[in-house]
């Protein structure tokens, strides 16, 4: 199995400007194609912006809706996966959502945060309630999770349990945690063994200061690509034939006691 | 809550000599309390030796064998609380466990560790059954893992569920894993929000070279203190205030969703 080849675009875009937001989309997607990506993953609510309060019922739209038609042509035109963070309405309901849209414009996977972060999330969204959401893109297993969610270990360890290899989480990570950046996502990419694309916002945006530091985890808990503080596309490797050499050496999963973690459900 | 002023010994002993460990553990409790220390935390399997190989099933002592009442007449005479890692023979069955002893010699707790690690363990120890162990110290929450224990998220997760405030980790950690001493080990205490005193061997013991970099990590994920490669006798403390004030700036345990968990079990 050849090496994934999976871009991080670390921006903010501009906050409730969606058309401007799938123009850089676009240009992203340029760019990641020309250094040979397959796969191009946005930050968490990266169509609308994260800061956008009151907006976010109005520039909430189905997973179907015209923003995944214009993103699903983005895919075809470029020839790679995106995923992407929106706001998905459902009826009366609001998530942090994230989509998966492949190479030739079908959608793969819809995600919906489940572990809603701070009052902002909570007075808007609706928490998800499946844990573990999977695709197969050029035959590497995807995960999602967004943002908050892969601070709990228990997130990332239903996703090993399920195979994923390569977990992709839009987060919009803000002062003063840099720590999550720096050590927690290597610390889950090593403990599960697989990788993870943690790709997040950068700068300020109303009351919030991201922190950039995006990376591209691998299973033996080192960044493979790491960003700085600022707007940047990263372009790095996922590889099956690593992870399997690195999965023999670190048998985390074969050596787990399930029956001794009931306390923790 | 005053802190609880925790010693750490970073040390190997001499292989398959306890009296002349049981010697160095004197020496190091009466520097220890010198230092003002109520509490000191040796490796895994300090009083024996690690690399014995043959000789643990001559070595190993029952949890009141004699090695135990040598050691709380230390505990007394020294006024602190000791915990050692040693085999623990139970008929014809040998655990890889570690003692907690209180400051006036009564023994307070008894852990054997459940998730054995490599060839030599698997050969010589029963792997213990019981994943919570606690005991109380000047009104501070200690806890019970061993080694590799803590590698696995869950087993710290139920720490953390069962209250436990200081973590005490007795290890062995070798090359080329450095990345769980200076990584694992303060991503488990972040993500838990409590301490742990992580407390290896050091130098060269027949196969193994082990990594020295025991620490006392605390809540906000920084190591309080942080030995070297070296033997070394650290003093870090455990603030009951500062867990609080980080517990409540921190609210993993009461963010999880543990209806969504049940893969892990």
């Amino acid at each position: 199995m050849p090496p994934l080849r999976t871009a991080l675009l670390q921006s903010s875009g501009r906050a409730g400007a969606v058309d401007d937001n799938l123009a850089a989309l676009d240009e992203a997607a340029a760019r990641a194609a020309a250094a040979g990506a397959r796969l191009l993953v946005c930050p968490e609510l990266f169509l609308t912006g994260y800061a956008i309060g009151d907006a976010v019922p109005g520039l909430a739209e189905p997973a179907d809706g015209p923003a995944a038609r214009a993103v699903a042509g983005l895919c075809v035109r470029h020839g790679l996966a995106i995923h992407y963070g929106y706001p998905e309405r459902a009826g009366e309901e609001i998530f942090n959502a994230a989509q998966l849209i492949g190479p030739d414009g079908t959608p793969l996977a819809n995600y919906r945060k489940t572990h809603l972060y701070g009052g902002f999330e909570e007075k808007w969204f609706t928490p998800g309630e499946q844990p573990v959401v999977q695709a197969e893109l050029d035959g590497v297993r995807i995960g999602l999770l967004i943002c908050y969610d892969v601070e709990f270990p228990e997130n990332v360890r239903a996703h090993a349990l399920a195979g994923t290899e390569l977990l992709l989480v839009p987060t919009a990570l803000m002062q003063p945690y840099t720590f999550v950046a720096e050590s927690v996502v290597p610390v889950r990419a090593f403990e599960n063994q697989l990788y993870i694309a943690y790709v997040n916002r950068a700068g300020k945006e109303g009351e919030f200061d991201f922190t950039g530091l995006s990376c591209l985890a691998g299973p033996d808990g080192t960044a493979r690509v790491r960003a700085g503080r600022g707007e940047e596309l990263l372009v790095g490797e996922a590889d099956p034939g690593l992870l399997a050499g690195s999965r023999a050496a670190n048998p985390y999963i074969e050596d787990r006691r399930p029956g001794l973690y009931g306390s923790l459900v």
